[in-house]
């Protein structure tokens, strides 16, 4: 086990997270607020021992898939202790476990949020909740890929560990350029969105906010009515973003290099934008049955099945009050979730498509027991590791669902709340039903309820596996018989 | 495809299901009721339909997998039709839909209802209801392999198609003797049940309806109020019989061939005693909690495990008012059901397993992915089709579920009532919680949803595939086909 590389890595993640952290003190510099201390003092500790920690540089640069794993699991939750903090010092959210629990869900886009009233906070801290949307969108470990050429020929199992979906895409040969390349589309697409936003009258910090939280598909915002109060254009915006930062960004590699037809052809992307139609349609025929204007039904439903099916997480009505199949329609994108190799959330169109074609290919054995059938995506084999690896995936899921929602129900509240409030954390969706609906919070459940959330939106946003490893005692025997081994070494070198 | 022999086989069953009518025809000469006219004649009809198919036998006797399938979808269609239709003609469920469902709840051993009052039902009737819980518990192809031993080589796939769990164990070389054993067992035990409940001083009538839904682990009672009214000992000898009726039938076998502890060494039967205990110890430690006597609480818990997990769908007391966190491990052991191999439902024990298994084996491919790592079950090697074909059984089943329950979402009623009814169904549980807890019943539904649930008990009972495959497109083309090419041959003969 090369610990001091991973030791290594979470040095350079707290200083990456320093960095990132003097955006909220420059906010608070422009504002005139007293917040900005808070920051400026967590950002400089950040750095400083970020610094110390990256001073002694690892002996070994070989790195498996483990340690990826592991490196991965430990740098979230570094960052997102560390990103807590602030919170807790400035006032805003007095408990550690409620402003943990605010910055979890923030760098795992899930934005679920314990705050009632987010409009009484300063604007150093809104910038810095959109902030963590819009760093966990594509990843820190990704965005350390693409500055530091240190990490050697092993970090493609740090990018399998961090990214999304059933396989990770290498866009070019090289790693370095693959994550500076996604990183240069995710900034100018985010640019985009905020030059878009500020033609529809939103002031600069807001444009800023939304867009941050729109790109991570993270869903913090920073209004009480999310962005219910905005104009129809703003939202219809907002809809169109949240709905592009779900596709797969190798979409947009193809596009940028002129391949525009192979990237209509990708067969997740057609099916993704398929399922938003149809799910937008459906739900629209309900609200104009009963009774809401076209133009209106028209709106609300692309929203929120686009910010459902990426996990986003705004809102601009109660879809709880919405009609029984209407709510289960969301319920089943939220299950769906986003493309893979997006910002998105979710199980991920591309597991859903593999699983479809598994289950087809199983009805076929039932009819040529002795047919050889290879399943394909995009014309190309799917290697069997990855059919194998996403029913497992799928089987994973629903155990970590059900052990949440019954270490849930000690609550007392009731089936919808526990089940939807489960969906939208270990989904990283945001809201889910009922108690936990668009218009509700998470504050009232116990801390206990509130460590397994934190837990399920970690396990989510980092795609099950990764999180789990930490749990496998395999992993901490070898950690520790590797501590052993180099004790030993050392002592004998003496 | 070899529909001549699908059609004989069809016959066979209706002669069957002609012959086994005229027990309750027996009953109402006993307690002289009119209804009996009414199984006379569909018995009758029956019989006589049945052997005029019978007449002619079919050409050839080769029958694969996929003839298997059809012919055990097929005939368990036949059998629930013509079993709803003296419900029908005896005016006493006077709507052909509900007598179906009334029917196929029967058959499928789901024992959900849609009589509030079974009480105003004949003897005949009643006798019926939970004989169709028996018949259907060890399935009546099962039968038809034990007393025909016309099939000849290929006679597996009926067995494969009919029987659950992931794979059927031949307890003897010889199919037929295997399904002859199962029988005998099964008689056996069920006689058993019936002395003991006589020596508990329950009417002969009673006693035998009330260990034919056992068997079956179907679950129709004979009065309003289920089980609940009967004194504890009677209470505690149908539980303990739900739960035996939930292991798997090999162990019984081993134990009758003196191989006792081969028996008690089975990863399953160890498996499932645990998750009873365990749940049941919860559930306990639950009720005394909030003030139950532990005597009854005991038996409350026991009594509500067994039947869930079992499938069984038995009541003694509406757990639907327990403590949140007992509902949700009743829930869960709804789903995880009985042993394979048994009469019980569910996704089955051993599933469980494999899947549990399978996790962990993907677990340990993160930490050392060139490790070949193969799974056993019982120190034996889990062939590598059974790991695949259980996670596509897991998808599938999610898939089917989740379709249920949003085609059942448009009558408007609450989640938890259309997630659990489905559950209570696909299953082949009986009841579930809210609007179809343990003291209501299915009649609010509407003729649409209730065909949904009928379609999801005969899909659970025979689990998923040998049903799905009715609707496959290619095994009709194939049918047609068969059908063409024998008119052809038939013409260029004359």
């Amino acid at each position: 086990m090369n610990t001091s590389m991973i030791r290594y890595l979470l040095g350079h993640v707290l200083r990456i997270e320093g960095l990132l952290l003097l955006l909220p003190c420059i906010v608070a510099l422009i504002y005139n607020e007293q917040a900005g201390f808070s920051y400026l003092i967590v950002s400089a500790s950040a750095i400083l021992i970020g610094t110390l920690i990256t001073l002694k540089r690892p002996q070994s640069n070989v790195f498996y898939l483990k340690e990826g794993c592991l490196a991965t699991a430990l740098s979230w939750i570094t960052l997102s202790i560390v990103g807590a903090i602030p919170f807790c010092l400035t006032g805003e959210i007095p408990h550690f476990i409620n402003a943990l629990f605010e910055s979890v869900s923030g760098f795992t886009t899930t934005g679920a949020s314990i705050l009632s009233n987010v409009e009484a906070l300063s604007h150093a801290s809104l910038i810095w909740r959109s902030f963590t949307n819009w760093i966990g969108g594509m990843g820190v470990l990704v965005f350390l890929l693409a500055i530091l050429p240190m990490v050697g020929g092993s970090n493609m199992n740090l990018m399998k560990a961090e990214s999304p979906g059933p396989t990770v895409g290498k866009l070019v040969p090289k790693i370095a350029t693959t994550a500076r390349l996604l990183y240069i589309i995710y900034i100018g697409m985010t640019f985009v969105q905020i030059i878009l936003l500020l033609c529809g009258d939103m002031p600069l910090f807001e444009a800023v906010a939304t867009s941050f939280s729109t790109a991570g598909t993270g869903g913090f915002g920073i209004k009480n009515d999310s962005i219910g109060g905005y104009s129809p254009y703003i939202q219809w915006v907002v809809t169109v973003f949240m709905i592009l930062f779900g596709v797969n960004f190798n979409a947009y590699y193809l596009i940028i290099f002129g391949k525009i037809k192979r990237a209509l052809c990708m067969e997740e992307i057609r099916s993704y934008f398929a399922i938003i139609f149809a799910s937008a349609g459906f739900i629209t025929f309900q609200l104009v049955r009963s009774g809401t204007m076209i133009a209106d039904a028209l709106r609300h439903s692309f929203f929120q099945v686009g910010t459902l099916i990426t996990s986003t997480g705004f809102s601009t009505t109660d879809y709880d009050q919405w009609t029984e199949p209407s709510k289960m329609v969301l319920v089943l994108i939220m299950f769906i979730g986003a493309c893979a190799g997006s910002t998105g959330g979710g199980l991920k169109v591309s597991r859903i498509l593999i699983l479809i074609k598994t289950i087809a290919r199983e009805l076929s054995y039932f009819i040529h027991p002795r047919s050889v059938r290879k399943l394909k995506m995009d014309g190309k084999l799917i290697e069997h590791e990855v059919v194998r690896s996403t029913n497992v995936y799928f089987v994973v899921f629903a155990v970590l669902f059900s052990c949440s929602v019954f270490l849930l129900s000690f609550e007392g509240y009731d089936f919808t709340t526990n089940f939807t409030a489960v969906l939208a954390t270990l989904n990283n969706m945001g809201p889910g039903l009922a108690k936990v609906g668009p218009t509700c919070n998470f504050d009232f459940f116990t801390p206990f309820s509130k460590l397994v959330l934190i837990l399920d939106m970690l396990i989510g946003r980092l795609e099950l596996f990764p999180m789990l490893i930490l749990f496998h005692p395999k992993i901490w025997k070898e950690a520790t018989n590797h501590k052993i081994r180099q004790y030993k070494i050392r002592k004998e070198a003496h």
